[in-house]
């Protein structure tokens, strides 16, 4: 069993035992990031990120994981500085052929969905889909499984809540997907009309998952393990005026909706946590044992070393 | 016989042996991006890339050579997020008398003409020009003889077509540049007023090349083992109406352009393949044996690594 | 004595034997940089350069020394690329909490003042100020003291010329606080309304420095051993006419206002020397022994290489 050559574009293809490979390797590397060392595994190659949107923390998290690995990073993190953005219209196809020629490996985030797919079809070296629009975010995926088998020493038998835009949110439709190889119990909290899509929710239910669904967070919040949610992206909107509408029937985390959480509960969220208007997890929060957010973080380091180290074959 | 130490400001330059040592260098160099690996050559190097025009593959292209080679890299790629763009206007020479501080080796991409001599000028360490303006991108020319060299295991003796603006583009002049050293017969394709410019022409002319300029790339293709091409740059033109009515007499490649093309010829472009109009070389080609833009680009990846290291004075 | 795990946010904070401990680090780890070598002192450890305002120098030369030193780079150049810079505004202190996460140092530049102690606060692994606003800049106080050591071969003793805007230019804020632990001379030229701000200048007071005041650098440009100067920010001023006017009785620095300056005189300046309107210092004051300021670059990575070390704790 081996993920090497593979590429990561949808958690919809990944089988239980590749999300375990992946956990048991995140598990033996995590020393190396904890202990803030490097090793030499990765020494040999060289990964592109290619950020054709904004990011943060998946683009330095793969760095990071990179760096950790020993290996070498090039890439762009503006599409406007590279020919890829400019008024030439160079194809995605087109960029993909050439990176491809410079990188052992691919990380690419995109504002439309499905370029992952193209660019894993045209790309001779592995392609990790690091976001593409409103579809999916694998690693982001990959790493909160790894966060809950840590912090809550398994994933089977719990029980989940995913809350917010469970339609638009790519976070949503990757966790969704991993989890739906898992035995747990899903708790759907979200506004009118904004359910997992249906491929996701057949997938869900054709896997014998026992689902339920509210629309206050409060009426669930003393059944549930762990609670995933996530901020709105004002970009999956038509107007503003939809978005802030939305944004007002949208479950917020406070002090108060945590007022009746099961002890030992742990929020994740794929930050950032605020969403142009508000904070949409209460930095009060922060100082609960609820709180996993940053620590997950962590986890996505290791989780995104596991991934690179095993699609790379690294010998182990 | 060493380039250490040498700038790369044009092929104008560089004599047979200069290039011959590049070819032999990249050879043996070749293997190294082939199998993905990396090595230590300059792993006591820092290279700075100072990009003040946007660059996909020529960036890419250096910094993945660099990692190759165990070396380290440093740079900007958008001069907005440097002083050298910022409203101090802080000028050329300054900013070259800075970074030469801080890397053993200068790359640089300017809108400019001659800006590359003026850096090579100031710096203590070698510059390497990486397109300055419609003047010269002397690596590509070098990449694109080793292209030819490893395809079609020699450059004496073949004919070469070079279709497009000759004027403005400053690939066709390295590249020009490069060949006037070698026996080969040059067939220049291209519309009114678009010929090479006098000095290059004079030099092909003094070194005794055999030449026939025609306007319908249809009349020659029979007769190339190399069509080397490459896309207008709407940058060379002083309005829009210009640039389109340039265009529309402009060259491009596609399966009814190549009908009559001999067996075993090959097609170079520098890449981009988009103008913001169209594609100059139609996607449909891709698929005949004659496309070779894509391979270039790994070629590429190699001919920089035998320039670095060369420059550098890397013992092989 | 160690400056292990040491935040560098203020040279208000560091004492004389902080500074010699920096000084004597980059007098043992110059011949690294000086003979462009690279060494594996730090090639566990991982930086951090999270740059919201523009910068060449001073990131270029982090960048640098940490690869002189054998660590990794991860980081931005535009705030814009990140989502520490997009619509979503992220705080602060989440943006610190996460990278926090993927690096074992932080060098943060930040258009506001304070915000490098912001950060501090909240990270875990230790946060250097690479400039925040018109408060400080203590990295390139630490240059500057080195350079003038390795130069003059000692600073007691000497009388040092602070030449411009000393209410809002960072650089003489920490240069002012580094040479405080000295016994020195300070000679204060400025515009009406641009001495130093109150708690700097206390604290020269307090430590006993003799001090002067004059309006223009000829009146004492003969006394001088060094003459630190640097640039007017037009950010620093609520309009354009303001600065202009500022500008006009700024003291420029050219061959003329240099006529009486004692031999062996050093200029220091932090670069740009631009400042949107003319030179601040004179191109033609380049060609005299005066000129210190590029040289000042090179001492700027070794000084950076020093403090990287120390504060990441390498064994030397």
């Amino acid at each position: 069993m081996s993920l090497k050559g593979r590429d990561v574009i949808s958690l919809g293809d990944f089988a239980r035992k590749d999300i375990d490979l992946v956990l048991r390797t995140a598990r033996k590397l995590e020393p190396i990031a904890a202990k803030h060392r490097r090793t030499t595994l990765l020494k040999d190659k060289i990964l592109a990120t290619l950020f054709f949107e904004p990011s943060t923390r998946t683009r330095l998290s793969f760095e990071a994981a990179m760096q950790r690995l020993g290996g070498g990073v090039i890439g762009f993190a503006d599409p406007k500085t590279s020919r890829a953005g400019d008024w030439r219209g160079e194809t995605l196809e087109d960029t993909i052929k050439v990176v491809n020629q410079y990188a052992d490996l691919i990380v690419m985030r995109n504002f439309i969905e499905g370029t992952a797919m193209t660019a894993a079809k045209v790309a001779d070296v592995p392609v990790i889909n690091a976001g593409d629009g409103s579809n999916e975010h694998p690693t982001q995926g990959l790493l909160d499984l790894y966060t809950i088998s840590r912090e809550k020493k398994k994933i089977d038998g719990l029980t989940i809540g995913l809350v917010g835009d469970l339609r638009n949110e790519r976070t949503f439709h990757s966790m969704a997907y991993g989890l739906s190889n898992f035995d747990v119990e899903l708790v759907f909290v979200h506004p009118p009309d904004a359910s997992l899509p249906d491929p996701i929710a057949k997938r869900i239910s054709d896997n014998g998952l026992s689902t339920t669904t509210v629309s206050k967070l409060e009426d669930v919040i003393g059944r549930l393990d762990v609670l995933y949610t996530d901020t709105t992206r004002k970009e999956a909107f038509k107007d503003a005026g939809e978005y802030e509408k939305f944004h007002a029937a949208y479950p917020h985390i406070n002090i108060k909706t945590l007022e009746n959480a099961k002890e030992g509960m742990i929020i994740l969220h794929p930050l950032p946590r605020t969403d142009g208007i508000d904070f949409h997890v209460d930095p009060a929060v922060d100082e609960t044992p609820y709180a996993l957010y940053f620590k997950e973080v962590f986890y996505g380091v290791v989780t995104r070393m596991a991934i690179l180290s095993l699609v790379l074959g690294a010998k182990m």
